[in-house]
């Protein structure tokens, strides 16, 4: 077994290659040839923490992945990051382990921002640049970074409940280059986007129908467990078009739950990013309506992230 | 997060104290204070092959432990053992990994052998002295080691199915020192044990009621899985004890289940290992009566095998 530390994760990740498996691992997920088990959970409570255990295969791939990974949000007060990781492929055909990714969570990271680059290039309008960013933390900045890496995105606005995070938050975005300013009025923000991206851990919505603009997109990160909410329940009403990474997740734990458990949207309304992206019928935006993509994270894009990097090290390696 | 390999855990490994500390850990599994979530699982078709993934943690203690562990039948044709497994040691005050423990599976089989040892030392007649084996594979020499080191055991018969297989187990315990014989016939077997232990994997019952001799104690291993019998049913008739390990385990696809499920024992005639151990009243074995142990292994004999040798090899290392 290998056992492959962070920085040469770092060094060798290749964004555009993982970005393609990425939307191949959604169209596996979403045809159904993906066994994913129920996660895996232990609860703690002093001090409070989760770990959790993500697994699956990818039916006829040679390698299957596990992941662990864990947040105690009392650490930063250790000097410790609060969510931690790791990542392990094994032989699907010897059971045998191959490589330990100890990356701390960096992946889990990554794959979740690719996810939002992804559903966010696929519906929004063909002239979209400027992408309104709702959250100043991790997500926020990784979010920033591969958009204008990846899609067609080239303009940022951002939001934080904090100032001070809000300004960390684009210092640190305008030091890497990008077209990045601070917005810290959030109907201001919505305003300015063509598109918007919510990563925070509200309880609470924060975007009102109301500010919204005709012909928006909202890819919707945050809302990640129960209890969660970012938008208004209301901003479904007006969507052509609902994506979601896992019906079953979503319905249960994401975004559109409140409004999918209060009957404002039916299942039928409700379609999986892996069936939209390999549909033969090309989407027609309405001028004037808005979509919204909801992802809550699912095994399939460790899979297809742990696989891409032991692949590519590895490759490496040899030569 | 150390990465300790198979050599370094074989040396370090102190039964005795593991012995001890299984002890304890089966008391507090059936006190309620382990956390065992539903075992995780993932099946492969082409070659057959499993995942398993056991987890948990003891209240209150600062660590808790990932296991795991696949079979994947056809791997001797390459030359590769069937089944493997790690061990994954974390924190369970912060969520960060601190040990993977490489052991390749040796940990799975010690902790089994070991729970085996302690309930045939439990509820054996304390004149016992010849232990009976039905198996011939690494449980099988495990147990008469351990047997030999641990318990008042000291003289073994041991039959397989194959001749080979049986004189080359046999061979081998010699060859540590052992006092063994080899029996080719079960009912012969049965005639000459104090106590008799079953670790094949059998899906017809091997040992019949008749062969066994009052006041024998029995401990079944080999069921672990669902069509899996090394037992009649009909013996459990005769037991003044039945012992399991788990009693929700057990009743479904233990040795215990056969008869559990046709209603020839009912669910009060079954004690928790655990519970039976942190008793206050002694045990007081009729004598013509027998006992029954079935194992099928539990979670808490992970975390505690885990927790001992992390132990055991960060403090020396710390000298």
């Amino acid at each position: 077994m290998q056992i492959i530390e962070r920085n040469l994760i770092e060094q060798k990740l290749n964004l555009p290659k993982i970005f393609q498996a990425l939307k191949q691992g959604f169209i596996d997920f979403s045809a159904g040839l993906v066994t994913v088990p129920p996660v895996g959970h232990l609860g703690f409570d002093n001090p409070p923490g989760d770990c959790h255990i993500k697994y699956g295969w990818i039916k006829g791939d040679p390698h299957f992945v596990v992941k662990i990974s864990s947040g105690f949000y009392e650490n930063p007060k250790q000097g410790l990051p609060s969510s931690t990781g790791m990542m392990l492929v094994f032989s699907a055909t010897t059971g045998q382990p191959v490589a330990l990714l100890n990356d701390g969570g960096l992946l889990t990271d990554v794959r979740t921002a690719l996810a939002g680059v992804l559903a966010t290039e696929t519906l929004s309008r063909p002239d979209s640049r400027v992408a309104a960013i709702v959250g100043t933390g991790i997500q926020a900045r990784l979010l920033a970074e591969y958009l204008d890496e990846l899609s067609r995105f080239d303009r940022f606005v951002i939001w934080g409940r904090n100032e001070e995070n809000l300004n960390r938050c684009v210092q640190d975005l305008l030091a890497k280059g990008l077209n990045v300013v601070a917005e810290p009025d959030l109907q201001q923000l919505c305003a300015k986007a063509d598109s918007i991206l919510t990563v925070t851990p509200s309880e609470i919505p924060l975007l009102k129908t109301d500010w919204i603009r005709p012909g928006t997109h909202i890819t919707a990160i945050g809302a990640d467990a129960e209890g969660k909410q970012e938008l208004d329940s209301e901003i479904f009403a007006r969507a052509q078009q609902i994506i979601v990474d896992s019906r079953a997740q979503c319905c249960h734990h994401g975004e559109i739950s409140h409004a999918y458990k209060a009957g404002l949207i039916s299942a039928d309304r409700i379609t999986e990013l892996g069936t939209f992206l390999s549909s033969d019928k090309p989407f027609v935006r309405e001028p004037a309506a808005i979509t919204i993509a909801d992802l809550t994270g699912v095994a399939v894009q460790d899979i297809v992230i742990a696989k891409s990097v032991y692949q590519a090290i590895t490759q490496q390696a040899v030569r």
